[in-house]
């Protein structure tokens, strides 16, 4: 459910409170505090309300709002009750059905983060693939506790303001998302190859995970980018361009098997905020590839 | 054992079918009429000779040359008495210790190929990665006798060229092999990446199998190449360039995960005896490669 | 002056006649007749009502449509009383101050094509560079009478339809102008290359013309592209990246003279009406470019 | 007229000292000193003691085998006699046949730097092109008088190293050559590009001067290098590839005029003993270059 920032500036505070509930999780005494600050001339200028209201509280209460966040990832067929926002940024993580041996892997970091620290272990999972949110969790349980308070802070006013993007319209977009979008280019007919399938696969450990499948349009881009309207999460990726289809329709082919196919670009992102624009320039016997913007 | 070409010429014919023994399997006859046509002034006149004996004889025989090959594939720990030769051809191959799963889809295939034809599929395979192979034999189990029988005469012929040029020393090589080669510059630097690791891997049906694994000389190349002096079999590869640790060496690594760390390139080659040099320019955001000479 | 389609869609026809003065030159019959057809949905229907004029007029008025036209060339200095459009048009192309051997080649061509065919030579000069004028010229004066004639009009026409998109504003803009743009991406840093200037030069039988000069923005291009709004001329452009002086700023030069300090990027245009984005990835030591889209 | 070092080596001192007549201008008595260490085991050796002999000589001494070197610079059609070698060093820099006003130039250089030091302005002219060796004149007139002798020297051991290289043949060739190459790879057929011309232009204040002009060989490559067996100069280059025939002659033309038909690549070279390999990969619609090894 999405609201203006007009309504929501013609709102008591009690209305604020429930337009703006699950931004911050359990914790109604934010958006409560922030209200008194009506009206918000823009999103973000809504956010840095909320936000100073959190990093003004007193330390017990913030630390009571890391309480509230629920243990990372979820075991396959279990169910949890957890809140809707948690539950759909779990998923898109691919956090949310754990086999059993990395479920009780991420049982063990947990377990071992709240013992350390007697809070839970808190991310903003949509800035981070599967193996950054490990070497995180890794990293942080050696952290000091002090900063470690501040770091989970941090990460929930993360979590908030993706979570408030998605909930508000109107003026003064709250706009901290990524992009990574591609292009590929004939350079041997000398115009955008259209039609050309391409695969992103984000690697870890494990088997790589399909993200998006997709076919280059007349202009040889994918139509509204790969990631977009979103972080893209710390990870390594692997884009797969499958250009023999398309020499092979234009006469270029060459050989069996062609010397050219499937095209496998890998590339790590580290700035989830960042624009990463990866294309390709490809004739049948060539190809190059950078990050662009 | 090698033999050099002035000794051959010197040899009486018994000696000459002694020394060639192996090179057609289990077929002394071949040797002995090219025998005839001594002194040889090159490997290449010697093995005209041999291939001048072979196309020459009556149909009967050369059937019989061909049900003289021992079946493809051999299970693994399983021990099939066979030629020294065609064993290492067999490991090149990697079809020497094969899982009973892919072993059976072998038996089977031979077993189909014998049945149509009256003579076993035989195929020069160290011209063929292990996908090449399968596609060869159903390829063929759909062609005519008449075209069979010469199909596999002319390979019978090619693995002779290959174990006659490694049995000959001396005069006119005959040399028929291909080469696979590749070479990293650095364009940031403007100088050859030394010290990065490259991985040559044969893909297929399975899991990829480690076909070289190397490090950059100081030239930024692999000493003698990936593979030299003898053909790439045709397949589909992939050569995985570990260039993190060197850019990271030179303080231009760049996030965490950085945009390039390993750079994998795949490509097929179709040309057994072609020359296959694949060389990467890269930077720590940018590369590109191509099929040079 | 400009016009709206909606304020001329209300003119009378003497209004219609007058708005449009100088879109044919010496012409208002052409708008007097399209001006019947009112009201124009879109530019685009205005335009191909007044093209349906001129292409429906008998042979005799077709050929003083030509005939109105001034020759092509002005003497550096000269002053011949020119519609304001055409001078202007004669500017763009450089063909406005003509050195006394360039004039006389451009007199001895006019009265050349006059003499034969009766009428002046036309070509819509903002379609070509100076070269391809002259090309133009040489292989026009082999042509058949009766193609001249056809091809003149064409030509007409496309001159018309360039100077109404300059005079119209409002729905269905006539769009058939091209583009002609660049971008500088830094590919040792991974990001675009602010700050380098860009001279886009004509080249041809003389001195090469500067056509623009530019320096990239925050985003590695240049603002509004290099040629936008207007038809690419028909020429061999060369583009200068100096890129030198970024290189060095960034303590990246390398050597006195740097490997890499000006770039020329040389390419040809034959499609006015075409995208050409031709980008430069550049390192220290190396750079691509290619045409994308 | 060469020597071999084994019959250098069994010459009498005045012998030596004839056959390397000419390697120190008038000054037979750095052979001769070089003389007493006899027998030299490779050519090397033979100009560490040559450059012994002189490094070693009293102050004085050094001086007057500056004074010994010919002012820079010839007029066109002057004739000026000079030892042979100066005079062929000097056709190879262009500095043989200057124009009025450039001869002008060098020869107010040349009167200032012996009016301020006391001997002339010695330079390895091999090492540079022509706007490098006006830049090395006016930073060393510069220079401190103790600094101006010892390079003034080291220059003249430089020219005497490579014309002992010229005169010497046998073990042990002194060899501080760079060497200057390119290759050129269609990218599009995945083949070398044979048959296309090459020139190499060096750049300056004036016109360019055409240094070499080849044509690629089947291996896409220029026969010996474009700069072997000498320096490279200090210069800016650009090499012109002529690629259009070879498109159209594919039938890739595409365009009239085509999108690339004459590639300009222009360089810097600051090292002149270093391998400067510059390929060009190309198609017809995109390229890439760098200096490669």
């Amino acid at each position: 459910m999405t609201v203006s920032l007009d309504d929501l500036n013609a709102l008591d505070a009690e209305g604020v409170v429930a337009a703006l509930d699950g931004v911050y999780e359990h914790a109604p005494w934010v958006a409560w505090e922030a209200a008194a600050r009506r009206p918000f001339a823009t999103v973000a200028a809504l956010f840095a309300a909320l936000e100073a209201a959190v990093l003004g509280a007193h330390e017990e209460t913030r630390r009571r709002l890391l309480i509230n966040h629920p243990p990372l990832g979820r075991r396959k067929g279990g169910s949890v009750p957890v809140a809707e926002a948690s539950a759909s940024e779990h998923a898109g993580a691919g956090l949310d059905d754990l086999e059993a041996q990395e479920f009780d892997r991420y049982a063990a970091l947990n377990a071992a983060y709240q013992s350390r620290f007697g809070f839970p272990f808190v991310l903003c999972i949509r800035r981070h693939g599967k193996a950054s949110i490990l070497r995180q969790f890794e990293r942080r349980l050696d952290g000091a506790p002090a900063e470690e308070l501040a770091t989970g802070i941090a990460e929930v006013n993360r979590i908030a303001a993706l979570r408030l993007a998605e909930r508000m319209t109107g003026p003064g977009p709250l706009a901290r998302h990524g992009r990574l979008s591609t292009h590929v280019l004939d350079t041997a007919a000398g115009r955008p190859a259209a039609g050309v399938r391409i695969e992103l696969m984000e690697l870890g450990a494990g088997a790589p995970r399909l993200i998006a499948d997709a076919v280059t349009n007349a202009d040889g881009r994918v139509e509204g980018g790969l990631i977009a309207g979103r972080p893209v999460p710390i990870a390594t990726y692997e884009l797969l361009f499958h250009v023999g289809a398309h020499f092979r329709a234009s006469g270029d082919g060459g050989g069996d098997p062609a010397f050219l196919d499937v095209i496998p670009v890998r590339f790590g992102v580290s700035e989830p905020e960042g624009t990463y624009h990866v294309p390709l320039t490809v004739s049948p016997f060539a190809y190059a590839t950078y990050r662009g913007s």
